[in-house]
């Protein structure tokens, strides 16, 4: 775990899922929704085009956490997500979570967690509780 | 889209993840935190055997919700979950989705997300607000 960690501590990735992360995601998590499989269907939607699921893109933040901040031997106790706009295949995305606040009654952390699109809008926000 | 729901419509589904499905989603979220792929680290932590990413157990809600209730077509506007308890490899989980709320306003409704372990204890809850 990363030591000496203060408020405004931040990790971050990039990351674009393609259609094959996509279809094995689908399989895992038994979310087939042809919004994120069928092209055709996606068009008829109001998003126009296939949508990486929102749970597939989140989970970069999870990544983000068990890995760097706090990284290994963190647990994690809580997470809300808000879902603000689409990520598209093969589109990068880049996720960061940062510390907001550190308890000094007990050993846990709040992080803001967010993703942001290609442009960088934010498509995904919300906040991380963690033990650490 | 499922027609005519109603507060306590309610969607299930049961599931046990395997090394290999763990070891997917690591590298797929690039979450390779050892407690959930290395045997011997994880005898040295509090859960004493690796455990399910908390990621990939909630992915569960989001195929009943794509899938299922509300079904194809709705849009997953945001998402908490607490993680109470461990869910271990090869365990199996019963996930269910469960209308709570469905406002009068707009076409939103809220839903209840559990994860239960398989001892029916709580191991993830949280709600879920999507548009239909």
């Amino acid at each position: 775990m990363r030591e000496n960690m203060i408020i405004g501590d931040r990790a971050e990735t990039k990351k674009a899922f393609s259609e094959a992360d996509v279809r094995q995601f689908a399989i895992l998590s038994t979310d087939d929704n042809p919004l994120h499989l069928d092209p055709e269907f996606a068009k008829t939607t109001i998003f126009g085009q296939r949508i990486v699921h929102g749970a597939l893109v989140s989970s970069l933040i999870s990544g983000l956490l068990g890995r760097e901040l706090p990284g290994y031997g963190a647990i994690y106790l809580g997470q809300t997500y808000a879902f603000k706009k689409p990520i598209y295949l093969d589109e990068e995305i880049t996720a960061y979570v940062e510390i907001v606040n550190i308890r000094q009654d007990k050993p846990i952390m709040t992080l803001k967690t967010v993703c942001l699109n290609s442009k960088g809008e934010v498509a995904i926000e919300g906040e991380a509780t963690v033990r650490v």
